[in-house]
């Protein structure tokens, strides 16, 4: 076997050359920030594990980019800028270097695109799967994170992007997909592969958003914790949910799918509750941030759970609210 | 089979009761840190892995505040205060309730003890071992941060506590144990168990030490690597590392253990380089916090490695530098 660069020669060749100035190089204990003044820190963790959060077989670079992806997901959700973030990488015994370079790339890549330089991290072996733990920091105005339970009632519910694309695309990646074109599955695989973390929509959820979350666990379960925590309902009409047109086409082929798409997660698009007098400024700075909005329901007083309405007007009911780890 | 709680379920009955404000009920995507004002942050994070750095079979408690504990530490070696931690936990399928009641018992009990509540974290499932990585944060007065790097000629290098009781302590474990009387036996077994992080001397450390880190990897291994980065050196007559009383009978049972002592890992003491102006202060808030301290060694200059000295006043070598993880 030929042998294994060490823990200190692994860190120093494959991730301090991603430390931004908080890293110190990675040659310290711990990462070193002076917060911004007049902001809020904000702090989150996301752990994946191969084969239950990604296929193991998956691009090493696609991996570590979702693993920082879906914690600037929640960044942004909360209306933070990124600051940076610190890995935590349990190896199995196989790994490669050229899988290890591959995965450094991909980090590295993304570190730089969102501006989130890597700040610390920790590096251990495994008997089990790849393991990695992200935990990334950000920065909001004082006062100005968007809670998950700050929605009102009189607010207009806003999605980023489109529903269902990730979830439709695990199917596609299980070989349970529908007969589309080849571009389409393409589109949805590359949805769930690799998220769009809402980042460059921060500012205006700060600004604008009394209440947000992102959707990780699916639309329908996500919409109903967010206003069951904010102590509102809503009628959402769920046929008008806003589907990618490789979404549309697996659905027209394959209608189950859009139960799937409904309650699927992976989607990490936002949910955003706005104020009717902030939502033309909301609408305006999200176009320019070239992310798409549309309004998918309104805020109404009340603690029942939302109700979901088909295009005849009926109430539709899903099969489980919520995906679930456990 | 018994109905397992959700995910959701799970952090509300075992984790929340854990979270401080900054956690805001872990029913957000996110925590909400306001920075304490004329401080730096300081972030840190360590992951463990059952069969790798605990066995299966350790109590979950004691699993637990080991976690909390190697983060604490870092943040003492840096000279900051703890704020939060947030905990990442992937969990094998067949956990159970008593298990995680007595992990987050453990959790709690350190968390409260010093000061350090939860902020947040992800509970996911994992097919291999039990990992857990914990991301500790904490305040140092701006610009206090204590550095590997920031050893200088003159100094006096100190350490806390006692050396090699924990890599003693892991013999014992696994059954390699030298014949020493039972409560010796327990004492390193403990100290290998349940690292003791110099928390108290964080103040001290951000007041008076050019440079410092924690000795996780064996104290030759570290004081070379802290030199090394600070472009100092020393002379270091090993045989007056303070040992404990455990520690002596262990090595006077078996002499070879004394080379175990001082390349072996997880003490969790600290390294601390001071001026001798500094010295008696140091001393006295070390003393008044409770914690001992002993000067080892004067960092003076030069690049070479630092040279261990013997009873004899020759130079000791030591078979490796440090613990490596891969």
């Amino acid at each position: 076997m030929p042998s294994r660069p060490g823990e200190d020669e692994l860190i120093a060749r494959f991730f301090a050359p991603l430390a931004g100035p908080a890293g110190l190089g990675l040659l310290d204990d711990a990462a070193l920030l002076e917060p911004p003044p007049g902001d809020d820190l904000v702090l989150t963790t996301d752990a994946l594990v191969a084969g239950v959060h990604f296929f193991t077989d998956d691009p090493p670079g696609a991996i570590a980019r979702k693993a920082l992806r879906v914690n600037l997901s929640d960044l942004a959700a909360k209306g933070a800028r990124p600051l940076g973030f610190l890995l935590a990488l349990a190896l199995p015994g196989d790994w490669r270097e050229d899988w290890l370079n591959a995965f450094a790339a991909g980090l590295g890549a993304d570190a730089s695109a969102y501006g989130c330089p890597l700040a610390g991290g920790d590096t251990v072996a495994t008997p089990g799967p790849l393991t990695l733990s992200v935990t990334a920091f950000g920065a909001v105005p004082a006062g100005r994170m968007a809670r998950r339970s700050g929605v009102r009632p009189g607010d207009r519910i806003y999605v980023t992007g489109t529903i269902g694309d990730a979830a439709i695309g695990l199917g596609i990646r299980l070989g349970r997909g529908p007969e589309i074109p080849k571009a389409d599955k393409q589109f949805l695989l590359d949805r769930y592969l690799l998220p769009q973390p809402r980042v460059a929509l921060a500012k205006a959820i700060a600004m604008h958003a009394h209440g947000c979350m992102d959707i990780s666990d699916g639309f329908v379960g996500d919409l109903t914790k967010m206003l069951a925590l904010s102590g509102v309902t809503a009628r959402v009409p769920v046929y008008r949910l806003p589907l990618s047109q490789a979404g549309r086409a697996a659905i027209a082929a394959k209608p189950d799918l859009f139960v799937v798409a409904a309650i699927g997660g992976d989607d990490y698009e936002l949910l955003a509750a706005i104020a009717p007098d902030s939502a033309p400024a909301f609408e305006a700075e999200a176009n320019a941030a070239g992310i798409p909005v549309h309004c998918v329901a309104e805020a109404i007083e009340g603690y029942d759970p939302p109700r979901f309405i088909g295009p005849d007007g009926g109430q539709v009911t899903f099969p489980r609210g919520s995906y679930s780890h456990f």
